[in-house]
């Protein structure tokens, strides 16, 4: 079940053939702020020849916007643009299959570059391997071509560095949901945590402030927008605006045990 | 009650008077392979003076590995080395007692420094606001001298990158255990998740199997040990060895919503 990535062995390719199949990075850009992106991940933007990154139709990509002014001169890029779903209910069917059939095709154009030999960074925001889309083409890709992944520091350690107070402490026990969760489940998971990390907010906020209310946690959540990027912003919920960009997350810090 | 960290304002010393407050850097070194920490952390350790870090009296301290062969030659490095409390039970007042009298030693010796100019790094294993000791001094810094965190690839998330398989899809929730945690605990968090991870095991191991087979869960357990250090080594928990290192996760995947 678990598709443990075996080590890629190099090939040596016997004269007159010299196409040694390339490998697939998913590489995690972390939360924002370029310099925070690890070492290794440094590395593979700076030096790559083919570089592919998800994006919204018409928006420049976050993850494309981590790596501005580090790319090669000769790069070449990959968008993959997002079907647009919004009028496709996410129980429809059609949903499923619109996506289905994106990821195929992103697939087929990262397999045929590998196959001819090119290596390809796959830029991811934070981690790849923590809620992102590159596990999409990850789990597609295993038997097809070489794929390997680059953790990165996730957009809620970005998001309680910002809020300047640690998470966890001690036994504390954490928590991480989505805003898309049912208003009763939210309210059931918040109940019962030490700490609490919210994603995906947009526009559920509505829902999760009255979650956050009805567990009487008001007081200790804070919001926190663009962790890590020029526009960071760290509010309490009581005081936040009413509407939430798409790089939100919301924290409640755990009290454990400290001496 | 959060005490946001104030940019510290780069002070011009007036004529005469050369001493500007230096300050005290808690930077997350990520997992254990020196190039998954980010390039905000490398280059604040090669530039480091000062270097400080936790370790358990006459060992070698993982954070310090991590940096190993980084450092400058001029470096005064501070290791701070937990006092022994493996006699004192949890809840004796004891226990705590000597952890502050420790921490206390540790934030003179800091503050001193960045009172008298200098610029200190304390080296942090993974992400320092993620159930780090680090945070015990970050707190006493605060109103003392002036304290900035950079955050760092959890171990955790090397762990699940180890495992090659991505550990969060969709709307799944993924729960923060610590080992240590009473097992009845353990078995209504296993059951009440979609994704898991338990760290600090240790001596836990056997109570943590037993918690694990109750919630019905063994097949689908993994335990990975030292990730993305040397030694790093994946296993299914069912076929794991009865003693595991300090430095091991056990994780469950989440089976989410994937197109
Ligand atoms: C599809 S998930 C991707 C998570 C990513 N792989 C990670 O490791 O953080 C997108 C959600 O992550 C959160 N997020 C990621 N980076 C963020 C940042 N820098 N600031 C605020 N929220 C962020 C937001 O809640 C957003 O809705
Ligand atoms: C005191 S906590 C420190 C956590 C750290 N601040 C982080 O962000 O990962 C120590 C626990 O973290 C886990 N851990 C940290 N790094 C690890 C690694 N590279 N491999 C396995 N476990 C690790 C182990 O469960 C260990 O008992």
């Amino acid at each position: 079940m678990i598709g443990v990535v075996a080590p890629v062995p190099t090939m040596v390719p016997p004269p007159g053939q010299a196409v040694v199949t390339g490998t697939i990075h998913g590489v995690g850009l972390g939360p924002g702020a370029c310099d925070l992106m690890s070492v290794r991940a440094d590395r593979l933007v700076r030096g790559a020849r083919h570089v592919a990154y998800f994006r919204k139709a018409g928006r420049p990509g976050q993850a494309r916007r981590i790596v501005e002014g580090m790319l090669r001169d000769d790069v070449i890029e990959y968008p993959m643009e997002y079907p647009v779903t919004t009028e496709i209910a996410l129980s429809d069917p059609r949903y499923n299959d619109r996506l289905s059939g994106f990821y195929a095709t992103c697939i087929d154009h990262l397999a045929a570059l590998a196959l001819g030999g090119e290596d390809v960074v796959v830029l991811c925001e934070g981690d790849p391997f923590f809620y992102g889309s590159f596990m999409h083409l990850y789990t597609r890709l295993q038997g097809v071509a070489p794929v390997a992944v680059v953790p990165g520091i996730t957009g809620m350690s970005g998001a309680w560095t910002a809020s300047g107070a640690p998470i966890t402490w001690g036994d504390d026990v954490l928590t991480v949901v989505m805003g898309t969760l049912p208003e009763a489940d939210l309210v059931r998971r918040i109940r019962d945590t030490d700490a609490l990390v919210v994603m995906k907010i947009g526009r559920h906020l509505a829902k999760l402030r009255r979650a956050v209310a009805a567990a009487g946690r008001e007081e200790a959540a804070w919001l926190v927008e663009y962790a890590a990027m020029a526009e960071q912003r760290v509010t309490r919920l009581c005081e936040a605006d009413a509407v939430t960009p798409y790089f939100a997350i919301l924290l409640i810090h755990g009290q454990g045990r400290r001496p």
